[in-house]
């Protein structure tokens, strides 16, 4: 994409990242992406760091292509992972829940781009401040874990891009090359897309989390476990028992005690619909089949071309 | 606007809705909108019928421009304020928080334009079959009342937009050109802007609100009161009893002799911030000034021709 500081800063075609989500972002789907010509990312938040190496290795070998790293830096073998990227000279790390000082410098010597991902304005900031390449902002309607404000991708997006001056990604609620456009109309210069991206075979998702994907209507998915850190969660029997334990005025340890162990592993790996948690975004309701990832990037990029298109008609007389 | 259904169906040159909110849109705001090129909407949920005439005839002889009524079908004298509405021949009629079906042959029998504001799919398609001429579909950001699903606009419009035939505006985090441009690339026709038109001269609202909304950041209002009906208010004093509340697992009882009487009008229109119930909508966090309603619009429409001409240059390679 021309002139677009996001396809400029990774060396990509198009402004389109495949978000590193967990138990769905290994090898296959960073380079189907990649191979694509948009960005993949590894999912480290599930993998041990040996698995990791494996996945990046594997990565390497399936593309020529840039290709990615999600690290949350509540990751507990944080140091050995960060080792682990340094030595296989992964090009792009972005880092997420948790403070971007912390490794920003460390991984910049070291040569490699470094995002971080956000959900407010403040952290956006520092972010920058931290010295990153490039912010992601997410909004409410994301998957996975998501910040106390609530703010969403439409309110979040003009906010941010007010703030820094960095470049942006926008994530949360896009699955569309009509997604795209609008993020891109409200600021942003590329976008990080996660849910549309779990539906497709390259996932290493259990199936019956794909199909739970593509069956999600309106009102699907729900924010809760605010106590803990907020995480948007499809409506199983699992998320029940977290509503029904809310009934009980509950403490953080009541709340950590149901949650458990490997509980993420359960739903969204080995295909668990009932005890299982499932992380996925509201726009879940969006999305209606599975289909391969290079083909997701390939509609992406003819719609947003499209719908552009149809706004070089829609005029209004200044 | 060319070839716009919105602007077509309501015969205005931009197809900008101003919300017609309680407590703030009186025959002013209406009529320097509709003046501006845009549609003004008089906020009946808070006017006595008497009242309700009285500003329109005052918009009537304040404007030649088409405008329109905002009416909550849950309005305790509904009968009475549809016959006024129908014998001052209002043009245009927005129903909202109830069903659609029931005023809406009424309404279009005597001549008048009905839209339909909902929240859900589910309801978009409710509205359409109850015959109304166009849908404003309102994501999880608006101020005011809103949806169980808190599904995001950026969720909500393409999926209603793939749901129904009418004619759409999106509303919901929307203040700026830029918002208007990411609407319609979203699948929109046009918008409903609340938040941004409480903040001029012309709103009915009280100063110390305007200001509330020019001060607020990001995180500064919360979706609350579930149990009744979902309402984004202002955290303030008023807000923060509520929450309070919330932890000692309160009965709808509870909450309905904490919101007691009249909070609203406490709040927004005598402007007491500490104990009024304060609607607003998340986009709060972008307004950073009051002024003039037709600048509100002519400053809309600008901005969207610059966002507009920026994405001509923004090709991507299919």
């Amino acid at each position: 994409m021309s002139n677009n500081r996001i396809s400029e800063l990774f060396n990509i075609k198009y402004p389109i990242v495949q978000g590193g989500m967990i138990w769905a972002s290994g090898h296959k789907l960073a380079t189907a992406v990649s191979n694509a010509g948009g960005l993949g990312l590894l999912g480290a938040g599930s993998m041990y760091p040996d698995v990791l190496r494996h996945h990046i290795q594997q990565t390497k070998a399936g593309t020529d292509k840039p290709y990615g790293v999600n690290v949350p830096l509540l990751y507990s073998d944080l140091e050995e992972l960060m080792e682990i990227i340094i030595a296989e000279q992964v090009p792009i790390v972005f880092t997420s829940a948790g403070n971007p000082k912390t490794y920003t410098q460390t991984l910049k010597e070291a040569g490699i781009k470094v995002v971080h991902v956000v959900s407010s304005v403040k952290f956006a900031l520092k972010a920058q401040e931290a010295g990153v390449d490039a912010v992601v902002a997410e909004g409410f309607e994301a998957g996975g874990h998501n910040g106390r404000e609530e703010s969403t991708t439409f309110t979040l997006i003009p906010q941010v891009a007010k703030a820094i001056e960095l470049p942006l990604m926008a994530a949360g609620g896009i699955a569309t090359g009509r997604g795209m456009l609008a993020a891109m109309a409200l600021g942003a210069d590329g976008v990080q897309v996660g849910s549309r991206f779990v539906a497709t075979p390259e996932a290493s998702s259990h199936i019956n989390f794909k199909n739970a994907i593509v069956e999600a209507g309106e009102g699907a998915t729900h924010l809760t476990l605010k106590e803990l850190a907020p995480v948007r969660l499809l409506r199983n029997k699992f998320w029940q028992d977290v509503q029904d334990l809310y009934t009980k005025s509950p403490t953080t340890d009541d709340l950590k005690s149901l949650l458990g162990r490997a509980r993420a592993k359960k739903g969204m790996f080995e295909g668990d619909m009932n005890e299982g948690e499932l992380e996925i975004g509201q726009i879940s309701g969006l999305i209606d089949s599975i289909v391969p990832a290079a083909q997701v990037v390939a509609d992406m990029v003819s719609e947003y071309e499209q719908a552009r298109q149809a706004l070089l008609n829609m005029t209004i007389d200044v």
